[in-house]
């Protein structure tokens, strides 16, 4: 399926999309199979405080910033949104979103389920998509496979992660991810923003 | 793009489907088009009194009834909604609407503009497509190029294709048709269809 900007947009306001779930549905592995298309979205690169990995780029994985200039992100109000990960923050630049929807782009962003509130608090006409599993069981075994943790950090993972499951009804959508079927999902994703430019009540998104 | 109905859709709840619009944006162009993808649909086969033309399939194209007999439906409450069109009766029979929902399927339904403003008050969930054209200046030079009646019909026509652009606000969806661009036309009310089995407040159609 092909989106062209310039086509068939019955409503070409920019879309403010928040695209969330508990951990181990896969959130950054479908977020990355979408920037592989070639969509004219903007993907928000997040700042964080954590350390820079030898693959990544800054400006385009993340914007690596140090602890007292995140500090100062916050006092300032620079950030739509941010939490503590494992010690390390991580948040939302409120001008590059500002800017990206002011050129017309759909902005996309990848938050947490706690954040995504936040953002609704924030910015009432965001589009919310919760992406979850096939079942609360696949989640649990996603999250063990993972072995990045001791066990009792994943019995905490998988604790949060079935309350979050609870908070769907604070969504838009929700789309059932499954590793086997990654591109079906980002056609899930695809279609329902696609289909949101044709609301006839369009979301006005003011930041 | 392919529309499985056993994967992933969040919410199975079948749609009641209405694509309307003034004549000449290409209503039945477009449901052909549909019809000739293979998706999970049932497309509604409307009653009309109008005479079979020969290549057309009783059953298939139009359940071709009397006028006594469509009195009789009218009277016995057996259709949704019906029309007086250009001397001819259409009507949409319910009883094939509900078994369609039953099976789980969406159901399909081309009814002009006045018609889906009843459909809405049967049935407040049905989902409301309307098809418009690039501009009315198009409209109106396609329902020229139709040369299918003296000028007296077509001023009547045009007049009433453009009261009834007026009334878009009573649909959800808003989708533009473009004679050279059909196929698009096609993936977006895919792509609307398929958005809306991931909501998480569904439809729920009552009939």
């Amino acid at each position: 399926m092909t989106l062209d900007p310039d086509f068939n947009l019955y409503n070409p306001q920019p879309l403010l999309i928040v695209i969330s779930g508990p951990s181990g549905v896969g959130k950054d592995t479908v977020l990355q199979r979408m920037k592989e298309r070639e969509l004219p979205f903007h993907f928000v690169v997040t700042a964080t405080t954590r350390p820079k990995r030898e693959n990544e780029v800054h400006g385009k994985d993340y914007l690596f910033v140090s602890k007292d200039e995140f500090a100062r992100m916050i006092e300032a109000n620079e950030l739509l949104e941010y939490a503590i990960v494992y010690n390390d923050y991580k948040g939302i630049p409120k001008q590059q979103v500002r800017e990206a929807l002011a050129s017309g782009k759909d902005v996309i962003m990848r938050i947490d389920v706690q954040g995504a509130a936040t953002v609704r608090k924030l910015a009432q006409e965001a589009l919310l998509i919760f992406l979850t599993t096939t079942s609360e069981e696949e989640m649990v075994n996603r999250l063990k496979a993972r072995k990045s943790e001791n066990s009792e950090g994943l019995a905490l993972r998988i604790a949060t992660a079935r309350q979050e499951l609870k908070r769907i009804e604070e969504f838009d959508y929700v789309v059932v991810n499954s590793d086997f079927h990654l591109d079906e999902t980002v056609d899930t994703l695809v279609a329902i923003i696609q289909a949101e430019h044709h609301r006839v009540s369009p979301r006005k998104v003011n930041l």
